[in-house]
């Protein structure tokens, strides 16, 4: 009866609390959503597909204290870039692995709002899943939501699934 | 592992073209979408909430035509505008007795956006499915999208399901 398994795409991102290799309270949070109330017992019928973006550093101010002495020193700083990213998605793959999920994950870099609207054109999931962290009208303002960019944009059914109260830190704007 | 079926909520509407009993395409769509991607074989998993809102003749228009003589012709009436709706309602819960998906379908009256926020509150699905005619920015202005409005106010997560565009009727608009 069952052919192809369903294709979910979750796009995550790193704490902002606690930072690399940590996950975001509502990308664990959406995660773990799924595999409650979507994927259930029938780890068979679905896969995940991991997205992460990194984002460059727009000014520079995490490198401020950096000596460069030589081209060199540039690369590493790619290499260190991506590495932390990667730890990122070995939680998620790790997470699946365990469960007996198929999953697949992979790194871009850019604009989170705008390359995973690219992705979702390229990789054709059946649905995408962003986490939220519920902020309020005021808030975003200043912040931006890249889950309420994905629902009107990406060419895919979206489901935004939001942080739990009792998992909000302090200050919401915090992940 | 397994013990309370994950609740979906879909809100169903019939056909602006073939009338009631007849779903509309969107719904149809929505329904169809979250069986084969969702629910897949897991049958025993998940339960559906069925909601349709029929929506009062604002101008009573339907009724121009018609000769009131007594009380008795009103409530006629009324019984005639439920029978509608139950029908409709039939449709998708004959569906779910053919797959073996457990569900449950009730009608209200009101404002559909209004409506469907209210009964999200009360019954308290794990998420609520929408079908969504897929509307462009100009189309929408004029006829409105309940779609739009439970994505942003219902208070569980929403996943939106367009209808394939090979279905989409000569006006866009119908449905």
């Amino acid at each position: 009866m069952e052919e192809e398994p369903t294709r979910i795409m979750l796009a995550v991102n790193q704490s902002t609390i606690k930072g690399y290799p940590h996950p975001s309270i509502s990308s664990k949070r959406a995660f773990e959503w799924t595999l409650q109330k979507i994927v259930r017992s029938n780890t068979s019928g679905f896969k995940f597909l991991f997205l992460h973006v990194l984002v460059p550093d727009e000014d520079g101010f995490d490198e401020v204290d950096s000596i460069f002495a030589s081209p060199d020193d540039f690369k590493e700083l790619k290499k260190r870039d991506n590495a932390r990213g990667l730890h990122l998605l070995e939680y998620f793959v790790n997470r699946c692995h365990e469960i007996g999920v198929a999953c697949e994950a992979w790194l871009k870099k850019g604009d989170p709002t705008e390359v995973i609207c690219l992705e979702v054109k390229r990789v054709l999931p059946d649905f995408l899943v962003v986490g939220s962290r519920g902020l309020g009208p005021f808030k975003k303002v200043f912040v931006g939501t890249v889950s309420e960019f994905c629902a009107k944009h990406a060419e895919c059914p979206v489901i935004t699934i939001k942080r739990r109260e009792d998992e909000t830190p302090d200050d919401p704007v915090d992940d």
